[in-house]
């Protein structure tokens, strides 16, 4: 086992009505900012009841966050909250509001010119930015307990993420009767999106770390049985709790304790989401599956034994059951709806070349030994074409 | 699933040497009390490492809490950090000094003529107890990761706990390497109170919670295959990395999120404890094959699957399968080295009475619903007489 640092501090308040106990988690006299998308909790009837919890609070709101939250959109909302002193944060809808969220606590008290930089100096992110909270109405992202935040500029065509310790949600409030309304296409998405979460951490290799692999597969079976049942019936309500809670459990830093960890599929379809407007999870789901095909030799070990206890896939040639295992996740992808295939998304061919190429800009070393190349980059895609 | 909070915001530092780390752990210019048991430290190589670490710090020391730490010793303590006007308590050691310094941490800035009242009135601990944190020697209790302090008290033969969000430890330091030099006894024990601290929060009823199920076989599964190597190679690191993180992960309070616990053979050992004097494993060995024996109705689903699940006993009849399972349990604990029988620690019949009354004097429902009567607490150790 690797030697690791665990350290998550935000509070998790998780049932029925559970937004009524705001009033308790956010500290009275505080000045706070509703930051919240398009407008879906006035429509599920979060809104509502956030308004209610917090009656006679001093409270301004900020909607507008999309999809792949966006910085520009977030300065818009840092100005407010300076112009109007806000003491806290209150996301409301999914893991884009949220990343949005500590995005601008960072950027309030932050002193230098451009709060961009903080997503290439991790160092740059205040020590104290804003305490926040969150009411989450999508799972999917783990946002809602960890550190994290990923934010796209349009003018740049980039999307980034930071780590930092202040940005912890104080509490984030968890209804899964919040979730029955959501569309199927961000149901599914979510599944996806927790799922290959768990498999950066887990699918790389073996460091005799039996409890985090166990860890790891519990969400990943979970998930699979779980997943279809909350598309199946929106308003059941275990399985919306159930599916809520391993996206929870799958980015809250837990199961990545002491293990080595890929993510290069993520920074991939970062770049494809960039470039080409995929949803986050679309990225994935098209990028996994040729991740596991070319690295099958690296990967050899964790493939069987995902292959074996994830999908009981436990007899027969070895490359035999790992080609069966690549082809149960993809399949699993689409069963729930999500495409597979960059052409299904009208990605153009060259668009391996062009991530490959901006993925070097960044310098950054890739997959779990950081030893995945342009070229491998580039492979990986044209499986997917 | 059953509506939940979870909080548990101490930092987990894990690894090789990572005792070093303490200075930037500990706030500076903090007056620190060292709180330790009778001396293993020093004959290990903490105590020399805590000391290199916090050279130059202002530190007092307290040694001397002994095994199941007593009220009466801790007020020594309590005596000590007051007058000395100390500022941060450190314990160093297993749980029983981990769970002394927690109380003395409350008791410290406590206003009543009393302390012990706090383990009758929860709301009696102080809201900002002394900040506390811990290297930890020897995984067991999990104490070095949740809010729980148990604590006996000499003069009235009784051992009581309390849950308080303030003393949760800031940080917990945990190398494997400070355990290699553990007695195979201590060792042992370590294996059984993580597992039972699994089991009564998993063998219950069906909530519809697949994943905290997971989580919880995620943990026997480990403890199963890494406590016995564990045992017989005290230097086989992650062995003991595994065993050391298990332990935390048992009662962390993770798994025990929106489903429903037991404790009821706790609170039996806790009195068997506090009568005959046993270590808190051996009664938690003695005691559970009888409380599964005698719920074998009540929780008969989950034994089933722990069946299944842990010891891969899926077929032939239910009631053997049942059978099967029970002695396997006793069985691993025996294989231990830690006797499962009241007769082997010399426990006279007339125990059982006695126990139940001391219970049902207390008041406290008992298990996971709340209808253990005496009967059946006299029942259980009747079984294991």
């Amino acid at each position: 086992m690797f030697d690791f640092t665990f350290y998550n501090p935000t509070k998790i308040v998780f049932g029925r009505g559970v937004i009524a106990q705001l009033p308790g988690l956010i500290p009275a006299g505080k000045k706070v900012m509703l930051v919240a998308g398009g407008g879906s909790i006035k429509r599920n009837g979060v809104y509502e009841q956030i308004r209610r919890a917090l009656d006679g609070r001093a409270m301004v709101e900020f909607f507008g966050i999309p999809p792949n939250p966006l910085y520009e959109t977030c300065l818009e909302a840092v100005a407010l909250a300076r112009a109007e002193k806000v003491e806290f944060l209150l996301s409301a809808g999914g893991g884009s509001a949220l990343d949005a969220t500590k995005f601008i606590a960072a950027a309030v008290p932050y002193a230098g010119k451009e709060p961009w930089d903080m997503f290439y100096d991790w160092s740059l992110v205040p020590a104290d930015p804003l305490p926040l909270g969150c009411v989450l109405t999508l799972p999917a992202t783990g946002s809602e307990m960890n550190g994290g935040s990923v934010v796209s500029r349009k003018a740049t065509k980039e999307k980034r993420y930071f780590l930092s310790e202040g940005v912890f949600p104080r509490f984030s409030i968890l209804d899964p009767q919040t979730t029955f309304s959501l569309p199927p296409r961000q149901t599914a998405n979510g599944i996806v999106d927790a799922f290959v979460h768990v498999l950066e951490q887990y699918l790389t290799y073996d460091v005799t770390a039996p409890l985090q692999d166990r860890q790891a597969e519990a969400i990943l079976l979970t998930l699979i049985e779980e997943g279809p049942k909350a598309l199946a019936e929106p308003e059941n309500y275990n399985a919306r709790a159930n599916l809520m809670w391993c996206a929870t459990n799958a980015l809250n830093g837990l199961i990545g304790c002491g293990v080595p960890q890929d993510w290069a599929t993520h920074a991939i379809g970062h770049e494809l989401t960039a470039l080409y407007g995929l949803d986050h999870a679309q990225t994935l789901a098209a990028v996994y599956p040729g991740m596991m095909q070319h690295s099958r030799r690296r990967k050899r070990e964790k493939l069987l034994q995902y292959a074996a206890r994830v999908w009981r896939l436990e007899t027969g040639d070895e490359e035999t059951r790992i080609d069966a295992v690549i082809a149960r996740t993809e399949d699993f992808f689409r069963s729930l709806g999500v495409g597979t295939r960059l052409a299904e998304y009208n990605i153009p061919k060259e668009a391996g070349r062009l991530v490959a190429d901006r993925l070097a800009k960044q310098g950054r070393p890739l997959g779990e030994r950081g030893d995945l190349k342009s070229q491998d980059v580039e492979a990986i895609l044209q499986l997917r074409a």
